[in-house]
């Protein structure tokens, strides 16, 4: 078996634009509900508040997930990956990930066959 | 329910850098296995191969995912998020994903806890 080390954090690869690819996973069933991307600060925030926070590359600010919908993401566990330059927040999602209403913003094959499951109306909520 | 147009392929948003990342997950037991990055020519032949294809930037060059491991993806669908600009592979995963020997490249956590699991000697594939 390989060395467990639980003191010592892994040190994130920012790379040049300052942020990393993190997929949020439903930490029960796994399902992957969404990506999006993290700054040090994002990540920061969801050590420390255990809710999933992101950087709106569009926005341009620190976005707490769910924040406005009430949707939040408890984070169960933050991995990284081998480079350290993407993160897997596991976790507990509140109703659904995605602002279409469908519990995973990946909901649709490229072919464009409707897979995902619809847990909310966006108009009610938006 | 929503529509189903199997017949009209989604148009993946490839960004400035003409690529787009790619979540690779276990078909069969949704374990999330690896995150890379994808260009139209390595979209084109996955979808014709079947096999997952990448784009490696250290590289810079297309990427057959185990092309020299034998450690290859068969895809068995392929999901776009609601914004296109991210894919969803759901692959049948030879062996392990991982080039330090684990089945996911998410083997531990951010703390440096260990959770993976050890599938193949690196030293024996490489």
């Amino acid at each position: 078996m390989s060395e467990v080390d639980a003191d010592a954090d892994v040190t994130v690869d920012f790379g040049e634009d300052g942020l990393v690819p993190a997929i949020a996973q439903d930490a029960e069933d796994g399902e992957v509900l969404m990506l999006a991307y993290v700054s040090p600060e994002a990540l920061e925030r969801t050590r420390e508040t255990g809710e999933a926070h992101y950087y709106s590359r569009s926005r341009e600010e620190l976005w707490h997930k769910g924040g406005s919908s009430g949707h939040t993401q408890t984070v169960e566990e933050i991995r990284v990956d081998c480079d350290a330059d993407t993160l897997l927040y596991l976790v507990d999602q509140s109703v659904g990930a995605c602002h279409t209403g469908h519990r995973s913003c990946f909901h649709r094959t490229i072919d464009g066959e409707h897979v995902g499951e619809e847990v909310f109306d966006p108009d009610e909520v938006y």
